[in-house]
């Protein structure tokens, strides 16, 4: 059995989920995959960090922070410094996504330079940064995976590197942001916006401020994020322009309803006859016909447009949390297990 | 640049694509991938057969069957006598399939005595043997590959096998029978059985004999080589129950359509809690929010039921011949590309 020394940085929802899942399959881990994952550094914005030299399990870091204020016992350190201490294999690093994302930047080029792999589940390297993050890992010999920045653990980074060889992504275009996606099936239920809002907040869709979602921020990071793993792009989220569902009305949603149609943030990229390269975050209407049609709630979908399969659609059904912990879960496995 | 030797077996539509892509493609395979393929061998049922020991580009093979009979200098030969004379690293059987799979079966046996990799598009020997096959490949320590046999190149079995790791599938549901979607497509717009197959054959989506599309047997086909290859069943076609539309009324179909429903055929397997194997072809309705719903005419659709990734579905837009040669050519480079 292979012990993998893991320094986690960022302990939220999909952090702690990841930790479930990798304790609920520990044996199934060693067992079958001759793995032993043992966390040797921790670090939190607000609730501490943890150092260890010996390492500890997942289920015991879950046991630490089961009690009153969910803190480590040491007090909030820079992520570059638990990097440089931590002495282990790999970074997973699950951070909230920020605009221009420099911590998780400056995170990932630490744990390079430490001689370190790294998973990250936060896109804002790859949305941002992708060249650079990616010669870095390069540059010391290193490797990089980050499927869950894109529909969880759904594999559509994994799918075109490993399941479509010689084939080219000319474009693409989808519904990744779960939280409008629920917002306005809610609104086409009838509930005006911040009724919806308030629905998707209730459900566990949406963040206590949804504005990055709304906004279509978020959904410009994945443009951004898939254009420049798959397409060769070398864009920023801010050269994505976007349609804002701030200011949708109950009518407009309506009157397509109406009409047999669905609203929805439409995802894409596309490289015209002369190469450049044409982006977006759009609100459009589809009718049962179209793939987004039956993507409802928290589902996805990702259409990829290649030269020589046509179009291949692939989508998550369940986007929820178990499927973001295991997106991190595969990429460990991707990297550690059998060959 | 690598030279990979071919032995061909079948030189049917999908061979021959498979010749013009690999053709076209071929200063991209030397120059990015390494590879100069060249075909010392092909056999044909009844248009005769090729032994080259210094082996023919793609672009030759098809300059000599260009002229007036299509036909191979040499008289036909039976599939093991090629295999054992033509001095290849690797067979690709692209015969049709028949029922039982023996012969395909006994050319990937001959192969991987011969100590050469397999790449199958036929998909009788996944289906009726797959134990059988992927025993005998073990044994002589060489490599099977066959992402063809279902929805021509779109990943299916790579896609579990190499982006889904440590995940289980449970089961799978999905419409994989092109032939019988576009014949109710059209069924839908008014036409009756024979109308709607004579379409279907015009369109170039039917054989002059759909027999085995309309009965369910190729669908069957497909249901035992998913449930082999991704659940670890041991089944074969005969086990599969299935529903005929060969007695399909215009009637059904437009009662349907009435209630804003489309009628599909059905694939689905899935293991009881106590384990034992359910597995059918059926012929079922389904509304606009139902994954089959907007899978028309020659697209299919494929539902993978995981236990850490829920639900995923991977949609093939476009099933024509051009992706079933993609398929063999994947899994080439798959077997012989770099890294």
């Amino acid at each position: 059995v292979r012990d993998v020394r893991v320094c986690l940085l960022g302990f939220g929802h999909v952090a702690r989920a990841w930790c479930q899942l990798t304790s609920d399959r520990s044996a199934e881990l060693a067992d079958r995959h001759g793995l032993e994952l043992r966390i040797t550094a921790v670090g939190t914005a607000r609730h501490g960090s943890l150092v260890s030299a010996a390492g500890v399990t997942p289920a015991e870091l879950l046991a630490m922070v089961s009690g009153g204020d969910h803190s480590f016992p040491e007090p909030v350190r820079p992520g570059a410094d638990l990097i440089a201490g931590s002495e282990a294999d790999v970074l997973v690093e699950a951070t909230p996504l920020e605009a221009g994302g420099h911590a998780a930047i400056a995170h990932l080029e630490a744990a390079f330079a430490s001689g370190m792999d790294v998973v990250t589940v936060n896109k804002g390297p790859i949305a941002w940064a992708y060249r650079q993050v990616r010669d870095a890992a390069d540059r010391a010999g290193r490797r990089l995976r980050f499927e869950g920045v894109t529909m969880d653990g759904c594999p559509v980074y994994n799918l075109v590197e490993r399941c479509l060889p010689g084939a080219a992504v000319l474009g693409f275009h989808g519904v990744l942001n779960a939280t409008t996606n629920y917002v306005l099936d809610e609104m086409t239920d009838g509930l005006d916006l911040t009724a919806a809002v308030a629905a998707a907040q209730q459900a566990g869709f949406a963040e206590a401020d949804p504005g990055d979602d709304l906004d279509g921020s978020d959904a410009a990071a994945k443009v951004a994020a898939l254009a420049n793993v798959l397409m060769g792009a070398d864009i920023t989220p801010d050269q994505v322009p976007r349609d804002s569902i701030r200011h949708l009305s109950r009518d407009r949603v309506a009157a397509a309803r109406k009409d047999g149609k669905r609203l929805r943030v439409a995802c894409s990229a596309r490289r015209d006859p002369t190469g450049a390269l044409a982006v977006g975050v759009a609100l459009v209407e589809v009718g049962p016909d179209h793939p987004y049609y039956a993507v409802t709630a928290s589902s996805s979908v990702l259409v990829l447009q290649t030269d020589l399969m046509g179009d291949i659609e692939i989508v998550e059904r369940d986007g929820l949390l178990p499927q973001t912990a295991y997106a991190i879960y595969a990429d460990l496995l991707t990297l550690y297990g059998p060959r």
